[in-house]
């Protein structure tokens, strides 16, 4: 795409209520806007990075067999009800409004009670099972204190998951699955060394919940962690019987702070039976199913990256989510002559499949500069008329600022060789 | 995907309060599900055919240079006052609820109003206009009547698009160039022939804004068309200044039922006046900029397909947005030797790179049938043990219900052939 097309302008400084580095770079470099704490639109450059994280997860969780569907927004006060879930005692997070047509209803936080209530009309008999489906929902949660940018938001992304299954093992073996579909996730995007499955509080129905937990100082939560032995302890439940359970002590565990990015959940039959949902086994008993529930902050996720990965200039994207692979930026461009042969090293990258922006605007090198940095794409490409004359690119690595020059040829190579790119 | 992996059912009959055709159909053939009147969740298959729509429109709307971002469901009141839209007398369809940290917020019914807020940041000389932008925004509007199925939803997707342009000229070009654009969704949907750029209201800005309306039975609108002359006209304008400034009289035009699909709006100045949005043109002049928006119904768009090709067996998809092109019926699978060869077949159709639903479930061929008739895919191809032994399969069309019988070369042959599937 070429930068002079692109609506979105980068500025210099974030708005003066956004503390939060994450939103604050975003801001700035034109990814997202801020419509009030805690609820930003996603504008061109940050709704492509919201969807190549989407379709990073789409792709591993349909590879353990999960459908795609879209529960609703509005929730029926009377389901929400039947589970005790409805009052704001029991739920603080609610946002509710009053039907013109009479009656109250809520807008989705979660979606367990929904999906359970769907599929009594998909969901008869055991040869049914096992299911799992999976959405990318616009949660809506009324959360007091907002101040953490898109790490946690009033309205954001999730990625939410839930399986049934008929008896225990298949529904163990699905919730154990699941956990290295996150982590390949979590790699994916480039955080898989700092992220750890996680012992966390189970809640009524399970001893523990695993959280995945990824290192960050913006992150609200604090894990202990042995890396040699691959184990995290939530400070939730770190005690002697956590501790003497997972065969560690606490002198070998590292305190970390770090951001929740996923979780699952093991209902066991609890929550099905609460839900009312439950089918025919091959004796003819009617029995609850199996339920787990799995979680993935898509755009919680997109906020680690940028606190994790950015430096005092500005956004280091991965490249498996960065909107564009390389930036292109073109310099003297005043010149008939150098224009042209940058636009057709534009056009040359374009037709090797790789995803670039062309800085092509009437500016100042040094505002180029400034921009691409803050902007994070992975590659810099410079193009001008001194490269033109010698035949060769300067080639920035965003992540490590290591400086080549390359000749053309080189340069496609480079991005032939790479596997990530 | 193999139909009995397909966690949803088909049913005999919709729930009792449903009484549009479309979401009956909808729900009968598990594409959607009811959460409340005018709210409906997207099940895997349904799920599907809005993605399918959706590309379709982003498209069209990429090929005008056309942005697409997402904008927020929570609004913030004081956005909405400025432009006195916030109160429930001046707008009738607004969800509104209480911050728990203080102050009320509204669910975003449309979005001109945080389109032009967000701009703000972005626009600042004419040297950036012009700027076209849009969105798939899940729209929330408290209709006091919800009772069209997915034709008219209190939670609905929708494509809203938003133009800004320096001068009138470049205004008025792009309005016009959005015309072809919506034409070739409705066309590549089929429902081109059908589709007409109506004159309508056009509010305090324009004389008329242009509507784009299906010839539906189950829609809301009445308008009055003459194929020949290529003119249409909601009855809400006809009149004989309309009439006469059009060249047409009232004899000529055949008054039709419509729904409507699209519409698009030219605001001129006074929307970006309201909403306080300006730029310095060349000679430094703070001005305001020329606005347009621009709307599709995504999700009433998929409800008027099964409103005006359903028969009375069921959904009929028009290929460009069915679920799956081929419904490869399976029958006599308890038989080995035809399960091995259906299932070599089904491998060939995906490797022939054709969507294809495998019904491989253990149920009466009668059942395989109404199921396959009910669902609508746009070409049922049967395979059975008498066809394994004759080398041919028997493949239905279900728009037309024309029964061919081929060979095995001749099906693949025939998608090859077809620039549609």
């Amino acid at each position: 795409m070429r930068q002079s097309q692109l609506f979105t302008k980068t500025r210099k400084e974030a708005p003066a209520d956004e503390v939060a580095k994450n939103a604050q770079l975003l801001i700035r470099a034109g990814y997202i806007h801020k419509e009030m704490a805690g609820v930003y639109a996603y504008l061109p450059l940050g709704f492509c990075v919201v969807e190549k994280i989407k379709q990073i997860v789409r792709e591993e969780m349909n590879a353990i067999a999960s459908q795609e569907l879209i529960m609703t927004s509005l929730q029926r006060k009377e389901l929400w009800e039947r589970t005790d879930r409805w009052s704001d005692e029991m739920v603080d997070v609610w946002f509710k409004s009053e039907l013109k047509a009479g009656g109250e209803v809520g807008f989705g936080w979660s979606h367990e009670e929904p999906i359970g209530e769907m599929l009594k009309g998909h969901l008869s008999s055991y040869k049914d099972l096992p299911i799992s489906v999976y959405q990318f929902q616009t949660k809506l949660r009324n959360e007091t204190r907002a101040k953490s940018g898109i790490m946690r938001g009033r309205e954001f992304v999730m990625k939410d998951m839930y399986s049934f299954a008929a008896d225990e093992a298949s529904h163990v073996a699905y919730y154990e699955a699941t956990k290295p579909a996150y982590m390949n996730v979590f790699r994916r995007v480039g955080v898989g060394d700092d992220t750890f499955v996680t012992f966390a509080a189970g809640g009524a129905f399970t001893k523990f919940s695993h959280e995945f937990q990824t290192i960050c100082e913006a992150g609200e939560d604090v894990i202990y962690i042995n890396r040699e032995k691959g184990i995290a302890i939530n400070e939730e439940v770190l005690n002697e019987e956590t501790l003497s359970s997972l065969g560690v002590t606490k002198d070998e565990l590292e305190m970390v702070k770090t951001a929740e990015v996923g979780n699952i959940f093991n209902f066991g039959q609890q929550k099905a039976t609460d839900l009312g949902l439950a089918y025919k086994n091959e004796v003819g008993e009617t029995v609850a199913p199996f339920m787990g529930s799995y979680g993935i902050g898509v755009t919680r996720l997109m906020g680690v990256l940028v606190e994790k990965f950015a430096d005092d200039k500005g956004i280091v994207w991965p490249k498996s989510v960065a909107p564009f692979t390389v930036h292109l930026v073109g310099l003297n461009l005043e010149d008939e002559v150098v224009r042209d042969w940058v636009n057709g090293i534009y056009q040359n990258l374009i037709e090797h499949g790789i995803e670039t922006l062309f800085d092509d605007r009437d500016a100042r090198p040094g505002e180029k500069f400034a921009d691409s940095d803050l902007m994070g794409m992975p590659y810099r490409v410079v193009a001008s008329r001194k490269g033109r004359e010698e035949g060769t690119f300067e080639v920035v690595t965003r992540a490590t600022g290591e400086v080549r020059r390359l000749t053309e040829e080189e340069l496609y190579a480079d991005f032939d060789n790479d596997p990530n790119t």
